[in-house]
């Protein structure tokens, strides 16, 4: 027998999903799950009157029989009995299972996430949904056996394509691509990047090296080639602790701490001159939150001015590439305790154009679009938080 | 031979300074510690009219034979054959040298910052200093060799003691420890805490775990003890990568991503319950900016209202402990482009209180008293930033 380890947003769970499927949390643990995943009925109100295209949706595959429908026979072989196997990294309470909220068990007996009818009953029409760009977090990218991370990416990505973007015209898709491999996650973003329900590669944030360095760079140009943005997505584990200073002991100093891994990833993508390289690739950051980068901006252009020799690629400071190339999804924001710091925010990233709603559904943070944006902001920006920006960058009509 | 790798902020420099008093840099490398390095002439502007007390100045051991004066036979001959060895970290860029402005290299030949006479000259009678608190960065705090770090870490003390506190009362210094050893820093404590020119404890932001874990406790209970503060600073090495995403290719992505160490230690240090366990514990984050607290503090506490079963120990949201118990100082400031910003930031963090000078002299990224801040802020509040926080703080008349 091999023990089998699941893996959501790249982070091993204890309590897997797969080839359990009527696995759903009872007793003990799920009090705390249901503590915390009250999500609110959507009223109709004003916000939701705008257009919505959300920016994070999971989707799951609902157990290993649908996997080996798109995985061939050597590596179905493979994860039967080897199984998924990454860096250690952060592991999701055990109590919040699949990490979804309890009422988004479908009544189908599927796990959340899993289930497109009820995706589209809860989420899509509930809250009049335009667009949604699904994130499939399976975790293929961080497999440490490359050959099967590329089998389970090229699985998934048909499932995808089959049971997700021809069946639901308003759901957009990333591809799922084993990162640490350039050459593998190529290969698989121009093996399906044609298909228009594709509209991001998605990377997870905490990666064996920083995503400036060169290994990366045949995604970027891959995504290039197919005119798509990449997508970096909290989660992942990365070859260290998850900090800078060692490991942390808990579950919410590892979610608390995300951006940190955020912010190594921008300072490397633009002092590797990523986007001298490739002036027009765009990179949206999904989950990591937004209220360290007008900071980390001003920083990095005083270091910029005492240290531009050690990277004379830069031809401008590091924030103008930043602005330039870097979008943001609001879940979940910091949500400061006055909404006259979010303006603030806003105003000190000096944009309003990065910034896209998503809810993150069907997790546990959940984000409704009727209450997700601080009170009285401008209708325009509303606009184009809860749509237009998104609109912009992953090209829908 | 042994090779004797130098350490200065923790970080190992190729070009070391111990043993060699003359090298002062010449030639190509020079170039860019020369572009890097001129710090403006003091001119008594309006801002040195305030009284200064410069929270961050840096004092360096001149040379092995200044070491052995204070370390025993014992130490002596192991430093003499083994020299420093800790984790792999960040390394200085070669042209910088001992990290230093070029014009703070003093006439007599010794290092930068390792002559008080020229120090004093330089920069307490320059700028009007009425206090300046030292922190050495020989690097003690982070060997892997524990006694000897300990032993260092004496010898360090002794050398402050009689070379600095006692002949220049407006000094003040942080007290070295071998802070990855709860128990031999605790005796360090113990033995130097009672001299009253000690009136901090000095530990560097990367280490092995993150400083809430119960390893680093007894510093904290030994630090009470003597009613100091903990100072955290800059730099340091801990047992794997400096990010959680692995190693950055270049001395910016290290010197610019520092803040996610500091975020990482506050996050540990308030989710593990160290300020129940220590109410009057204050810690003062040194060289690490402050911009990313505000942000940080609202996602701890939108994490803690979920997930705050996880740490049962804490009674209040994190914000709440984070305003209560840390300090930070101005060097570097992660200088807004507008001055308003500043004051945003300020007005986010919710405190006027914590925020105290520093020069970090003799450093490269040396920052002058007459123009640390931005213009335009209240009087009252100039004050609290360039003397009264931290004459609060660390108990000074």
């Amino acid at each position: 027998m091999f023990i089998m380890k699941k893996t959501i947003c790249g982070a091993r769970v204890k309590m897997g999903i797969l080839g359990d499927k009527t696995r759903r949390g009872t007793g003990e643990l799920t009090r705390m799950a249901t503590a915390i995943s009250s999500a609110p009925s959507p009223t109709g109100g004003k916000q939701s009157q705008l257009e919505v295209i959300d920016c994070d949706i999971h989707n799951i595959i609902p157990s290993n029989e649908t996997l080996y429908k798109y995985l061939p026979e050597r590596w179905r072989r493979h994860h039967q009995r080897f199984g998924l196997r990454g860096h250690l990294g952060g592991y999701y309470p055990r109590a919040l299972m699949n990490a979804a909220r309890h009422d988004a068990w479908p009544p189908s007996g599927l796990p959340a996430g899993s289930d497109l009818e009820f995706m589209r009953e809860q989420l899509l029409d509930a809250y009049d949904i335009r667009y949604g760009i699904l994130n499939c977090l399976y975790g293929a990218g961080g497999q440490l056996n490359l050959e099967y991370g590329a089998a389970l990416a090229r699985a998934i990505n048909d499932w995808q394509i089959a049971e997700w973007l021809e069946p639901e015209p308003r759901l957009r898709a990333s591809i799922v691509v084993p990162y640490e491999d350039g050459d593998l996650a190529a290969q698989e973003i121009d093996r399906v990047g044609g298909h228009p329900g594709f509209v991001q590669v998605l990377l997870l944030v905490r990666t064996n090296e920083p995503l400036g360095r060169p290994r990366y760079r045949k995604i970027y140009q891959a995504a290039l080639r197919r005119q798509l943005p990449v997508g970096i997505h909290f989660g992942g584990a990365g070859a260290g602790p998850i900090t800078g200073a060692g490991w942390p002991s808990h579950y919410i100093e590892d979610h608390g701490g995300m951006p940190q891994a955020f912010q190594a990833q921008v300072i490397s993508l633009v002092c590797e001159g990523v986007f001298e390289q490739f002036p027009s690739l765009k990179v949206a950051l999904i989950e990591g939150g937004f209220a360290w980068l007008a900071p980390l901006m001003w920083r990095l252009d005083h270091c910029w001015r005492k240290l531009s020799e050690e990277i004379p690629a830069l031809r401008h400071p590091p924030s103008t590439y930043i602005r330039r190339h870097f979008w943001f999804t609001s879940q979940p924001m910091e949500e400061p305790p006055q909404p006259r710091y979010f303006r603030q925010l806003l105003e000190q990233m000096d944009t309003d154009d990065r910034m896209m709603f998503a809810t993150d559904y069907p997790h546990w943070d959940f984000d409704s679009p009727e209450s997700a944006l601080p009170a009285g902001l401008a209708l325009e920006l509303k606009k184009k938080i809860m749509s237009e920006n998104a609109r912009g960058l992953y090209g829908l009509d």
